[in-house]
C-alpha cells in the first residue's frame, strides 16, 4: 500500500484526502497546527523547517509532497540525500520557491513572459526600470510572496527603497493583459503528462475570486499554445505532481507566463467535479507515479467561486436551499476577515449562467461579516 | 460544526468521509477494527453491541448514524432515551432490523412485495407456502442475512428443519422477476425528499456485481411508481438519511419490494460520479438536517462494478493505462476471496459502452486470484 506524506496542513492538503480514500493510498500530512484544514490526516504537528521533524516524518512514507512551496530547498535536498523520494524533485521546487530563479529559468527555455530584470541596490533600479519599458512597473519580492502579498506597483525610486534594503527585488513590466488565465496539468515520473482545458481566472485585490471552465473564446492557437507552454516547463524542470502556469493573455493575445505553483492550485478545484480526474487525485497518481487519470470534462462547464472569512452553517443552508446544484466547499478553517475559507463550484452547459449563481451562493455565504 | 458520529468501519463509512471534508462537517468512526476501512476517521475502536462504548462514543457527536444495521435496536432506544439524536431513528431502522417487521409493515402501507409469510413451526409450512403460491419459494433468516447470506430456495419442507430450530423464517413467493431494479433516495428531518433516478441492479451469486444508471427502458410510470413507493416507505417509516429500495420488476412490469436498507448502499456508489449530489454527501446532509443536494445527473450514463477479492496496485496501472476514464475505488480491505474490495464507476453517453469497460477494468483486476 503506497504511503504519501504530505507537507503542510492547509486546503489543498486537506482536499487530497478524498482522492486518497478514493485511491486507496494511505495520506499523513505534517502540520504547523492541530486545528489545521487537513486535521483528518494529520500524524505530525511540527515545525516544516526543522530537519529532524521532516525526517521522522518521511521515514514512515513511501514519498513526501507539499501542499506550499515553503520547505527550505536545503532541507528538501538532505531529505533526497537521505533517501527520502520528494515529489515534486527540489530541483523543480527552486523555480516556486524564488522568482527570480523562476525567470531566469523561463528565460533559458525561451518561453513567453513579461521582461523583467532582477535590483539589488538602488543605483540600478533606473537602467533596470528602463529595460522593461518603465514606470509603471510591477515589483515582486523573491520569496514568500503569495495571494497579491509581497508584490506591488512601482511608479518611482522611492517606492522601493524598503525591500531593496531586504535583498533582490524582481522587477516585471506591467503587462497590459486582457484577462488572466491558468494551464493546470500533471506530470509522473515516467514523463506521462495530461493537462486540463485552460480556464480563465478572475482576481479581486490580488487574490483569486473566479475561475471559469473552459476559458472562454480561446483560439486553437491560444489553446495549443497554453498547452505547450505548461508541457515545456513540466518536461524541463522535471516536475512530478501538478502544475499550474497562470498567464497572462496580452492585448494581441499573446499568453506570458505569470506565475508557476507545483502542487493543485485554486484555479483547478473546479476539476474536482467538471472532471473524470480532480487535480488532487491526479497530484496523487503523479506523486507516486500511478497511470495519469482522464482531463476529459464530464460536461461542458464549470465554475469556481472562492469563499472568504467563513462558511456558516446556517447561511450555507440558506444558499442550499435557493441552488441545491451548488457544491459548497468549507475549509473548516477558524473565521477571519478576507481569509479563504472555501469555494463553491456550479457545472453545467453555460458558463454566464453558473457564474451567476456561483456569485448569487457567494453573496448569501457574505451575508455574515467576519470583521466583526 | 457539527460533528456526525458513524457506527460501523466499513466501506460505506469510509466514503462518507470525502462527503465530510467538503463538506466541513466532523466525523468521527466507531470501528470493530483497527485496520478498517474506514480507519482514517476512526476515534473509537470496540463492540457496538455494548452500551457503555456506544454511549461514550456518541457523547462527543451531534448526531449518530450507521453503516451497517446491526446495532441493537434495545441499545438504539437507550441511547435516545439519554438524548443522543439517532438517524435513522430507532423506529425506522426497525424495519432493516427485522425482514418479518419489514414486510408487516409495507403490508401494513399497502406497497406491492412478493406474497410472504411466517414459520416458526416445521407444522405451518406447508399452508404457509400453499397461501404464497407454493413450492419453489424463498426463505430468509429474518435478521443478519445480506449478500445471498441467510437466503435459500426452498422445494420441501426438509429444507427449513435447520433454521426452523433456531427461530422464526421469512418465506416469500419466488417472483419471476425480469431484472432488479434499486431507488435510492434520502430524506431529512424537515420531511425534505430528493431521489435519485431509478438504476439497474445486476446480481452474481446473491451479490450486486453491476448497476446501470438510469435504469434503461423503464415506462414513465413505472419511474414515478418506484419513486412514490420509495417515498412513501421514508415518510411513512420516518427514515432519516438514505434510503434504498431494491425493487423486482416482474414479468408485466410490475415493481415489488424486494429489500430496504437505510444508508448509502451499493446501488448508490455510482451517483457520487454521475450526479451532483453523491449519496454520502445527502447521508450527511439528511442525519444532520442540511437541505438536501440536487439529485440531477451531470451527464446522461453511468455505470458501477464491483471489484471482489482485492485491488492490486499494479493491476489497477494495468487497468488506467488502457482505461484512464475509470474512476477505481479501493477499499483498502484486507484482500479476501468474493469480498467487495472496492468498484469501478464510468460516466458518459451509451451505457452499454460503459459497461464493457467497467467489465474490461474488472476483467485486468481478476488476473490476480486471491484464493491462493
Amino acid at each position: 500500500m503506497v504511503k504519501i506524506g504530505v507537507v503542510g496542513g492547509g486546503q489543498l492538503a486537506r482536499m487530497m484526502v478524498p482522492a486518497a480514500i478514493s485511491l486507496g493510498v494511505d495520506i499523513v500530512v505534517f502540520s504547523e497546527a492541530e486545528a489545521s484544514s487537513a486535521k483528518l490526516a494529520i500524524s505530525h504537528v511540527g515545525d516544516y523547517t526543522r530537519l529532524d521533524e521532516l525526517t521522522e516524518f518521511s521515514a514512515d512514507v513511501d514519498v513526501l509532497t507539499f501542499d506550499h512551496e515553503h520547505v527550505p530547498l536545503g532541507l528538501l535536498n538532505a531529505l533526497v540525500e537521505h533517501g527520502v523520494s520528494v515529489s515534486p524533485p527540489p530541483s523543480a521546487l527552486s523555480l516556486v520557491q524564488n522568482k527570480i530563479v523562476m525567470r531566469k529559468a523561463l528565460t533559458a527555455l525561451g518561453l513567453p513572459q513579461p521582461r523583467w530584470a532582477e535590483v539589488t541596490i538602488e543605483s540600478e533600479l533606473l537602467s533596470a526600470v528602463d529595460s522593461i519599458g518603465g514606470f509603471p512597473c510591477i515589483a515582486k519580492l523573491p520569496v514568500g510572496g503569495y495571494d497579491g502579498r509581497g508584490v506591488r506597483v512601482v511608479n518611482g525610486v522611492s517606492d522601493l527603497t524598503d525591500w531593496l534594503a531586504e535583498g533582490p527585488v524582481l522587477l516585471e513590466e506591467k503587462v497590459g493583459f486582457r484577462r488572466e488565465l491558468s494551464q493546470v496539468g500533471a506530470r509522473n515520473s515516467s514523463g506521462e503528462w495530461v493537462a486540463w482545458p485552460v480556464v480563465e481566472t478572475r482576481q479581486a485585490h490580488g487574490v483569486c475570486s473566479e475561475v471559469i471552465a473552459p476559458a472562454p473564446g480561446l483560439s486553437a492557437e491560444q489553446i495549443a499554445g497554453a498547452e505547450a507552454i505548461s508541457h515545456q516547463v513540466a518536461e524541463k524542470a522535471g516536475v512530478i505532481g501538478v502544475l499550474a502556469v497562470e498567464l497572462f493573455e496580452d492585448a494581441e493575445g499573446q499568453l506570458l507566463i505569470n506565475e508557476l505553483a507545483m502542487r493543485p492550485h485554486n484555479s483547478g478545484h473546479v476539476f474536482t467535479e467538471l472532471s473524470v480526474t480532480s487535480q488532487f487525485e491526479q497530484h496523487l497518481r503523479a506523486v507516486s507515479n500511478m497511470p495519469l487519470g482522464s482531463s476529459a470534462l464530464i460536461v461542458e462547464a464549470g465554475i469556481m467561486v472562492n469563499l472568504f472569512g467563513g462558511v456558516d452553517a446556517e447561511l450555507s443552508a440558506k444558499a442550499w436551499t435557493k441552488y441545491p446544484e451548488a457544491k459548497i466547499h468549507s475549509y473548516q478553517k477558524q473565521p477571519r476577515s478576507g481569509r479563504k475559507a472555501g469555494h463553491v463550484v456550479v457545472v453545467g452547459s453555460k458558463w454566464v449562467e453558473l457564474l451567476e449563481t456561483g456569485i448569487a451562493v457567494r453573496d448569501i455565504l457574505s451575508e455574515r461579516d467576519y470583521d466583526s
